[in-house]
């Protein structure tokens, strides 16, 4: 009998753990007991997990102690505060919080890109940034045959980034604007996001970057190396689900239109949508229902040598987030790590 | 007394010729008759301008004689057909098409840019596409210090840009989520704009690039000279008024982020927004009432030696169409061109 592991998931009532939750199921994760588990707020509240009802628990010291993996995603402060609770109480944790990316102990991983850093983890690996993975998943087929030197991307992101509330505070704008006709004050963000584009998510720190773009720039660093320079612009614009990128890079070996779509065609985890002559390309509206990172729109960048531009979609709360996570777990158990 | 003019315009009740007699009107344009024109169709009906009520005459041949001015802004096909006609019957053209940007005996002109290529018209005078207008606006300062070799520019287009038509089918969208949830048919583009984001303006054409991208290309190389390349994607976004563009360049010479930000305070036609200690920065809604073009999230990139990030909004309708034209107008009679 193949083997089955105790699963807490913490955050089980938020946008990303019920994601989770449902990814745990849907793929048949090998679960010996099911653990739901959230901040005091949210503890006490029921839900259901392959038909059956549990009881959320609270996340505090010694609700670990019995887990051997246990999923976190509750927040940057829940995490910062609980992540290495779980991992000296012997549960294997993957984090969705930014707290321990960049760390030189913690491995940082997509699946697809490097399972292999998995291998050297100390009992906590972190799930990059939603607009980091789906680039990664994107660079790397790309990267490996041609080496990537230098990328320009652009973010066109999803509400849903933001959580539930941000999710509910567009949908207050929105049924504002149905009723009255305009919008009294920004629900969500600093301005109003319907019908507006904002350059603006995470906080503003040096350089006049914001904390959003240095993700970009130092997570796809640690996944593909530090030779793949990054520049970013995050902007956030009124879509529910799925955040959209362009994407400029620059290769040292020459690789055509043909010879790249064929690799990503070929690449786990991606779906190629680039038919032009038919007007096929991805949108977000279609990643709703998509667990796969869409690419379309590949052209040669006429400007430099050895360069590429591509429009690349992808579901922010699954592979963004979610699917990522179960799917660390999963690579986990595949390579005897837990 | 100062010289006025006849002044005709053609498309008077379009998106963009409505904003045309609004500047005219509001900039005090010395107007000594006035004469609205439109297609068949549209031809007969009442509009008002400095207060009078005016009937819209069928534009045709014939309909250009007495007219010292005229501004297209019916369509391609209605400049493609009459434009030529207008320019043979001794009127001076504006026109708003893309029918005659790229034409070497026709000058495409942004005044804050290259007003000088208005002494050499034949008779016609293009205004350049909107993405590529406030785009201009924004490199000329940095070029003339720097020289520009390079720009990696990716757009966040608003519907109005496809003209009444547009908004009015984003509009249907809207209302059809509002009362009943959902979108039963994209009722604009291709697919649903609303809450959604499409990478495909205009039509498709080889490389996989689409025309509107070629037009941010070729546009600029006509204006700042063919030194400065361009690689372009461009996407439409659920805004109704306002374009967004984040625009990578490469300078020949070092621009600082303060010595990029001074040159853009004092040139013409630009507000510089920017500062990201309190989160400062345009939106499309602010383009709404707003005739310069807004530049902020000014940085220095760190991928190139000499590379700058910066975020450029501006009204699509008005200096991306209806006051660029006016403003080739009023230049046209400060330089005794008409």
């Amino acid at each position: 009998m193949a083997k089955e592991y105790v699963v807490g998931v913490v955050g089980a009532h938020g946008v990303v753990g019920t994601q989770i939750i449902s990814f745990l199921e849907k793929r048949n994760f090998p679960v010996s007991e099911f653990v739901p588990l959230d901040i005091a707020a949210m503890a006490g509240k029921e839900l259901t997990f392959k038909g059956k009802s549990w009881v959320t628990k609270e996340a505090k010291e010694g609700a670990f102690k019995d887990l051997d993996i246990v999923l976190f995603a509750a927040g940057g402060a829940a995490s910062a505060a609980l992540a290495p609770v779980a991992a000296k109480e012997g549960a294997l944790v993957v984090d969705n919080s930014s707290n321990f990316r960049m760390d030189p102990e913690v491995p940082l991983v997509v699946p697809e890109v490097n399972a292999q850093d998995l291998d050297w983890n100390k009992g906590i690996i972190a799930n990059p940034n939603c607009s980091t993975t789906q680039m990664v998943v994107a660079l790397k087929p790309l990267h490996d045959a041609a080496n990537i030197t230098r990328v320009v991307v652009s973010t066109y992101q999803a509400v849903s980034g933001g959580g539930g509330r941000a999710i509910a505070g567009m949908k207050e704008e929105f049924e504002e604007l149905a009723t009255k006709g305009s919008v009294s004050s920004p629900k969500v963000y600093k301005k109003q996001i319907m019908f507006n584009a904002i350059p603006h998510i995470d906080v503003f720190e040096e350089g006049g970057y914001t904390k959003e773009e240095y993700k970009m720039v130092n997570e796809t660093k640690k996944m593909l190396g530090e030779g793949v320079k990054v520049t970013a612009t995050c902007v956030r614009i009124p879509v529910w689900y799925g955040h959209s990128e362009t994407i400029n890079i620059q290769t040292e070996k020459k690789l055509t239109v043909e010879q790249a779509r064929e690799l990503l065609k070929k690449a786990p985890g991606l779906l190629v949508i680039d038919n032009p002559d038919e007007a096929e390309y991805p949108t977000p509206l279609e990643s709703d229902d998509q667990d796969l990172t869409m690419i379309g729109r590949i052209r040669e960048d006429f400007t430099i040598e050895n360069g590429l531009n591509m429009w690349v979609v992808s579901n922010n709360i699954r592979k963004g987030a979610a699917l990522n996570a179960v799917q660390i777990a999963e690579t986990l158990v595949e390579r005897n790590l837990v």
